[in-house]
């Protein structure tokens, strides 16, 4: 595994991809699509690494909160939910990212909370100011999508930053983050 | 009409009141249930006041700004968009509010973008948190609601806040508005 | 008024119409963007006509029945309560139609259900087996939307129906109908 | 296997139960959650059986087809869908049962439909007139809940019917089919 401070983040897709991603990842991804996939769920638990979990389009609350515990049954209390949006009848944005879940979540639970705005709006010039607001909301971290050139990216390109973007939108976080006494590592 | 510095916000119901809220308001404002109340809009819009326009619970952005234009349409320049949630599956919030309509609506038009967090989660202890995260996403403005003692309220106790809660809350978006170079009034 | 037997439905849109519109109209109705227009409920519940109240786009059940409430409270016990969709995030039609809407309501009122398949998907081709869902489902009534040159409608001829095709639904219509031992008049 | 005339349709939770679960059952159903599980699709597709494919609750109908092309890429074109519910903020019913579904995709794909009024209710109360709405609408199957005694089942007795309200389901869908020129085997 690679020595640097850059954790490896790889979404696990099937049950019998869990061995070999976990030799090199150091966070196991849960798709929105597999969030209710027990199997997979259990399979992670036992890896003994972090896993990130993200709440499918559809999902209550209460049904992420469930599927997390399929992981922490299996004895792996490294558990971080991630928001990346739901689906609603908005068509502006790819789905509807509801922030509240952040301060929800961490009322109910003592689980840390990450938040997808790439996903969660679809929409390169929305991340930025999404991730800032994001941050005010309490969010314990943020994925985001980066890529050096994204219009050549194989997926997803229009939700990815370029690397300059995505330095501005971590001073703008990073300033966020100042006001309310927190720092960003 | 009070000549402190407070802006006087008052909903009209029906198009027979709008002569009489307008002698004693400030701001006349169109509820989420009457945003395509088309005489109604046409009514405030022929008024001569600001009007805050409220989105309905299920209407499109591009429904928003067709609203907006009956009231423009009478000559009215002075119309800001309030967005306070929207209609989802989820039932931990009393709506979902979705932060993204801030960005997307300053892109599209020069109207400014007021937040209501109040409606738009629900519970009070939500307010504080989504009012910053609103900030942070650019909003020009806050209603929120606060009442002196909550519990006895006539109505919306559940998402009302403190005069203490208030302050604090304000505070907070005020160390927001700051980190990003803006201020509050 | 017209002395065929053929009622004449008129929407009313603001209460400054609602007495000339009643000098024509057999049936007085309210437009799912009006559901929540308490004065017009008001004023419609006074004019002495039956009432077909259509439920707004992301109006709970509970909502349309306290918003027929405000038309019954008048004095006026002739409202029909008419399901039109609802919004959702299906895109391949206009709005999603819950037929489960016409059991519950036959479950917790006596008022007649109507229901709308032109809008409530939006597209001709769909119209007439939803139609006969409808009717199998329980419906009292429905409205359908027809035009003698669609293509030609100023407004919804995309969802509007031929005579030839109207008088095709309502064989089908009659004849689940008649499966289910009623008649359609 | 049994050799009745009778179906057996077995859900298939994770790959590894494929081999097992095809020994015995007769049709291979992949649950709502597990639409998007492309590892399952695959795998239940090279398997020889016919497939049934649940609508996840949050797919669209693009989604649904795009994943019954992972099955049928495996060779197999023995597939059928089913509309089970979507989820909308409607409360009064477990999921909102969109029974155009039936209609877009007949136009769509020769793939046969079916519909589960059982799930698309959560009511029992709900599924005989949905049932014969199903047929209305062209349903090609239906699947519906039954236990012997609903209020002692482990799982969804609220949904489920007795074998008294069964036989007069079907007896009302019968007469629907018949009047529509079909018959149910």
């Amino acid at each position: 595994r690679d020595e640097t401070d850059l954790a490896v983040v790889t979404e696990v897709m099937g049950t019998d991809d869990v061995d070999l991603v976990a030799r090199y990842a150091d966070v196991l991804q849960i798709g929105a699509r597999n969030m209710q996939n027990y199997r997979l769920l259990e399979a992670v638990g036992g890896a003994g690494l972090p896993v990130l979990l993200k709440r499918g389009p559809s999902a209550t609350m209460d049904e992420l909160l469930l599927a997390a515990e399929y992981i922490l049954d299996q004895g792996n209390p490294n558990v971080m939910l991630c928001e990346r949006g739901i689906r609603t009848f908005e068509s502006h944005t790819r789905f509807t990212l509801p922030l509240a879940s952040v301060i929800y979540l961490h009322q109910k639970t003592h689980l840390p909370v990450v938040v997808d705005p790439s996903h969660g709006t679809g929409h390169t010039y929305m991340v930025p100011d999404m991730a800032a607001a994001a941050v005010a909301a309490g969010a314990d971290g943020l994925i985001l999508e980066v890529h050096p050139d994204p219009e050549q990216a194989m997926s997803d390109g229009y939700q990815s930053m370029t690397f300059e973007q995505f330095s501005e939108t971590m001073t703008k976080c990073r300033a966020i983050a100042g006001a309310l006494g927190k720092t960003i590592g």
